[in-house]
């Protein structure tokens, strides 16, 4: 209850300090007999990991993940699977300033509010450095969702800053260090964070993410609609401001006639709805957007004050993303994996298994 | 776990359709000691009430709440309080269409696949009348906020499709029918609904909520933010479409030395954050928005198909809001209520009770 | 989190005071499909209903339950079950000495410590009358059992004080007002019964309860053990002490060459394991064993304190059973058949479903 | 939701199987504040760690436990803590015949059925090597119980198969190397124990375990009752066969005159309730007591069925505990302490603090 847990029948417990000694994650629920090594999940992690361009933070961190149990000759065995992530390059710097001082816009000084302590290394539990072990797990439900169901999750970035993505083609979206879809603003987007990171400040983005051939009837009607799942799973993820479904906030100016997807037999018309009517599933494709603030590690002086209530000029020196956005398409994914794998498994447990050949109408 | 509950420790499940014999919720967790009467939850029941003006639905209902249990003597005892509403104003009317068809962009196509039958009589349990029950159960958590921390939660519409707010005069917001704090615009909102009843149409809306005098200190980091909460919370109404806190979507464009709230021994400079830090609030107001799409009961035709597949052609008749966002002010507010409920008991349960009297530093 | 919910996938959430205005339910995760009338339910909520012998409490309430919701043209749709019983035979009477008096053994003083206010009106939430709702959800769990896996669960009286049935006829459990399987005991329970009801006493009982034809597989290891969720479940039935399952307190003295239970291709060759092998079903008879304290409101004058802490003479006067284990068989059953249905639907949800047609041994 | 997870506000979630790599735990939910060391839970370690005395099994495993976060400059931090042991006797050895064969009275042949797969080596995850994590757990627990509400958790080993305990003193229970607090007995234990060994077969336990200075009012009442906790909690624990509070089965002969326990103004006359009235804590001792199973890994063949369905002959060899219930001590109090310690949170959740220093009565 201390919201260290995702999910209700699929469930993912993280543990770790960005400058403590590991991060570690149990994964109960999972259903038996999946194949699954770490190179299942090494593989996302290698996606988020920073360090891979001149754009995200210079922290070298391995990210190496270890299975220490719940696999046994190579396929789950329906117990918990615990995962672990030494930290690595923790480098030994003078913390007596971070320790006395309230970055702005950080957790600082809301965790010394709520706990009366904390682990300043880093910025500790609050670091997004915990994201890791979410594309871990996260890993894990995708696969299983590829296999058992043949539902594809995938994102991209679509807004750094004031540059749109303005087109979407999956096949970029691994081609560039931005995750960005659209070619054309690769270019102006590399300029753009040059600049940004010259003059020391940071910005923020837009990540979508969809989810493709999620069989209808997934999603709890009432409080744990699917939407509302993922708006929790989504703005839960660091950094995060905004959260939309489908059309989002573009439903406060469309009426219905234009927003409500008419129905053929052949299919659905349009997908405003992002794929969920009444908190469950339609059939179509699953369609989330994120907005996330630019990081606030600034080498720029921001006004704050000390533990003890006095003015101080905070700068943050160290390895900061310019944009925290950059490294969040893997995060934004595994959320929505770890989603929809448990609202499959909340499903299955009431109702029985999905059906998944036969779909009443295609899909958009 | 079928998602009819919501809160960890301040739990709200409700039961109930929209033309069944009753609605009813549980609260279970509520403090002992806090006075209790049913005025104290009717009073917004009735702001939510259908029928108050022309703008909204010509249903009518009482929705007169029934305390049976856990309050004793005029004071709540600890224990579960039991609420009920029964329904009063179900027309019988002939349901065959309804039941064999789906209406566009209705819960009907997805219960149907979820549960392989449905109660269709007005929506069953995907009406909006479910939300009386939250608003009750609201009622009781605000007046614990009110009184034992001093918090205030208030809500508006800010925008009622292409017609935004610009003023913020909460005076005003209980002195038109549309929950809107700028008077300037409520002649405007008069003929857009009028021009829009007419034509057959229905639209969307914004609303903002807003939570003054929340103590540093609630929320719990990782997946149980306090604004990852209100994001599931809000979500979970009806008819929503997006969420944002704070800043939200425009972060997306803000510079990091722009978003970032500076501090200074007298308070926040700014509010960007809405009042959460790293899943924490900081004393400052808790502000969240929510975009609502356009009801989808409409009675120009829309194109659909039956539950055997064939096309139809569907026209809702009945009584229907053409704006849902109209009545969703008090929805929001409840769910705000009962989310800040929730993180104190369990912020209390963990840490020992807030500091209520001296925040390290002032409120914006 | 309050404790007034039982299960985890299939949820029974239980509200009211004896002598409040109503006793509910909401039952949550009820599969979709399942035929259910109040019918169902008030069979078994006949089978526990006062006033039916000389030998219970002359309390007489109809118990007399409606279903509010999840229940559409005489099938359950998958949306949480309201259930009510309104409470008729609450005498009005002068309750000014149960108020200011903690009864010995009962819940006044440790209701008191932990809220500062209690319902002292016929013990209010901590009466056994609570339990009707257990019967009623539990009555929709063994339908579903019974029609799906063709669970049978049924309990007797083994013990009425100093007297043990002897024999296990189930034919005799129904013919006779104890629920003794044991004809031949009848008549020395209906005397010793009569006796203590003159001397003003109670007397404690031991009940068995047991199901057959459950499917091998169902139950979590660790701590949601089958039978750890048993012991939970029967425990907090008002009154009970002790559990049991399989050999129980016999294991003590018992050497593994005894206790285990050896199998063979017909199956095992005993069932000291009560059906649960690490904390999973077997396919053998789900056995389980509980105590009943006897009830502590009596006419025989009591030592006990005030709510000032002064020493008085406490007598309860009043309709009360001489031996609560008379009517605790309904009960067991219940909390067994819920614990099979929360289980059933755990492991659907995480490992599809179970083989009801072949298992891989027969049944003891 | 698959079990592995006990507790709602301090929650402990372990993972690991008994020749997998490593044991781990995440505790979530702690109090911030609390000093804390490895020292802190290897002290408890040692007390359950195998190979102390001839009487348990000879593997060794040094059962050193890391924490790897929740812990910073000593003192928790509120954040999850994650502890770690990693598996060293994992001796290389021949599973082929474990693989194939269902041993009686194990869990072998129920995980097969449930999950259709299992990690066969030493009993996998249904090995009692997991329960090295909850005395790891509870000692945090008993640690913030002791420090905080001056509570004192004990245990002991009140019968060994036929021999029981007829004293209780204290100071003799770790004298010995069954926990046995009556030095009288302990020779008699020894011979016993030396011939079962020399015979091959194994025998049963009784474990009793006793939490003083509760204060009163932890507990919610119905589902969650501090005494079906309880049960749950140590029904949970490999081998208990059977859990009693107070006078447990003793209460069925037991008249209402004689069980209830009365109270004077300087206290409870006696204790028949085992602490608990309406399952909330009076401020008296809570009392558990639970019964084990003798081990089923005896070298004396049994018989069973191999994994194709055909008799075989069973014989265990390997390093293994006679009688299980001699290290079962410990787990017993890490239980307790883990029940008691998320019961204080959730009162202080709902209720607000507890009074510690002014009991209404004394304690017994």
């Amino acid at each position: 209850m201390s919201g260290n847990t995702f999910g209700k029948l699929f469930t993912v417990t993280t543990f770790g300090e960005s400058h403590g000694a590991a991060l570690g994650c149990i994964i109960d629920g999972c259903p038996p007999g999946l194949e699954l090594s770490e190179a299942d999940m090494q593989r996302d992690l290698d996606r988020r990991k920073p360090g891979t361009s001149r754009h995200t933070t210079q922290r070298r961190e391995a990210d190496e993940v270890r299975i220490l149990s719940g696999v046994f000759e190579g396929k789950t065995t329906g117990t918990p699977i615990g995962l672990l992530i030494e930290n690595t390059d923790q480098r030994s710097k003078d913390y007596s300033k971070i320790a006395s001082q309230f970055r702005p816009a950080h957790a600082d000084y809301t965790y010394m509010h709520k706990y009366g302590v904390r682990d300043y290394r880093g910025g500790g539990r609050s670091s997004a450095r915990e994201t890791a072990m979410r594309v871990a797990a996260g890993a894990v439900a995708r696969k299983f969702l590829e296999q058992r169901l043949g539902i594809r999750i995938r994102g991209y970035l679509s807004q750094l800053g004031p540059i749109r993505a303005e087109k979407l083609d999956w096949e970029q979206v691994h081609q560039n260090p931005f995750f960005c879809p659209d070619a054309d603003k690769v270019p102006e987007m590399e300029a753009y964070m040059d600049a940004l990171r010259k003059e020391g400040d940071s910005i923020g983005a837009r990540i979508n993410v969809v989810a493709e051939n999620v069989p209808p009837g997934l999603g709890e009607p009432i409080f744990d609609r699917l939407d509302a799942d993922l708006a929790h799973a989504l703005m839960s993820i660091n950094a995060v401001k905004g959260v939309e479904i489908g059309a989002g906030f573009d439903s406060v100016e469309q009426k219905g006639t234009e927003h409500r997807d008419e129905m053929t037999p052949e299919g659905f018309l349009s997908n405003n709805a992002g794929g969920v009517l009444g908190g469950i599933s339609s059939g179509q494709p699953i369609v989330a957007s994120m907005a996330l603030k630019p990081t606030s590690s600034l080498r720029l002086p921001g006004r704050s004050i000390d533990v003890d209530g006095n003015p101080v000029e905070v700068i943050t020196t160290g390895r900061h993303d310019p944009c925290v956005g950059i490294r969040a398409t893997p995060i934004a994914e595994a959320m929505m994996a770890i989603v929809l794998m448990d609202h499959y498994l909340r499903h299955r447990g009431q109702n029985g298994d999905v059906q998944v050949s036969t779909p009443i109408i295609g899909q958009l």
